[in-house]
């Protein structure tokens, strides 16, 4: 099932939609929010996009994945996202893989690992567990580079700016 | 790691917590949505209480632990729940064993296991992945059979509906 799943192929498309999830993750950088964005595209039309906003409305809950799925769900009326797809810079983590299992989602593309606590293939795959009664396809590395590179940019200067501090202190 | 995590034992405070998580499962019940209830606790005191919501939102996120813990962060005024304890009547699933997970929540107890998507032991447990930053308790069997017995009616009386508009048509 694995194999299956991960075998989606990149499209234009999948490109195309994955560079409005990038602008959303610049927007939130901008804000001081740790750089991932997220879209729910169904036929052809974006209908939930989001930035990660944890630190801004101090709510653990509030990563981009799952601010997109509510604004989709809100925009058809409905909490099943049949026939949506997800497009998100970062894998997502537990929490979103869990939601968008929940939300029935079609597809979920993202774009670059995370090693940390990616839970669609890198610590684990919550679409490996057989026993969920609903399996979304995965395709990742979309845009890879540059949705890996927006988050090393955004940690490097924190690093510098603690850095800095801590060299006036001196 | 595991029997570590699951050695905590029942109290009466967690039984107490749990009759109020039980009474707002019944709530559910009354509305027509799947009867799961939670609440957060922090020193003492109920900071988030909610149930499941999904059909009445048609909101897939709307489970009873997620409405809590953003009704908890909100009272808190910071996404980390340290030092709270978190009581639902179901075992949560993968989405909000991650969101408690992404919490910081020091504490889990559950009333009864869901076999089919429980993720905190019954398909799999969460808090087993070692790369994860954050592990939290587990307690698991606080007013199991109350717990179970509001879901069984609930089940019960969807499918004797069902089966009595069936005879109708006949």
């Amino acid at each position: 099932m694995k194999e299956q799943l991960q075998a989606t192929s990149i499209s234009q498309k999948d490109t195309f939609w994955m560079k409005h999830a990038l602008a959303l993750a610049q927007e939130a950088a901008q804000k001081g929010e740790v750089p991932v964005g997220a879209i729910v595209v169904y036929k052809d039309t974006i209908i939930g996009a989001a930035h990660n906003l944890r630190e801004t409305h101090q709510d653990p809950i509030a990563h981009a994945e799952i601010l997109a799925i509510k604004q989709a769900s809100d925009h058809l009326g409905s909490w099943r996202l049949e026939n949506c797809t997800l497009y998100v810079t970062l894998e997502p983590c537990p929490m979103c893989s869990g939601a968008l299992w929940l939300s029935r989602i079609e597809r979920c593309v993202f774009g670059c690992r995370d090693p940390k606590s990616g839970f669609l293939g890198s610590i684990s795959n919550l679409m490996d567990q057989e026993k969920l009664n609903h399996h979304y396809e995965i395709c990742s590395g979309v845009l890879e580079n540059e949705c890996s590179e927006i988050l090393r940019t955004f940690f490097r200067r924190i690093r510098e700016r603690k850095s800095q501090k801590e060299q006036n202190k001196i």
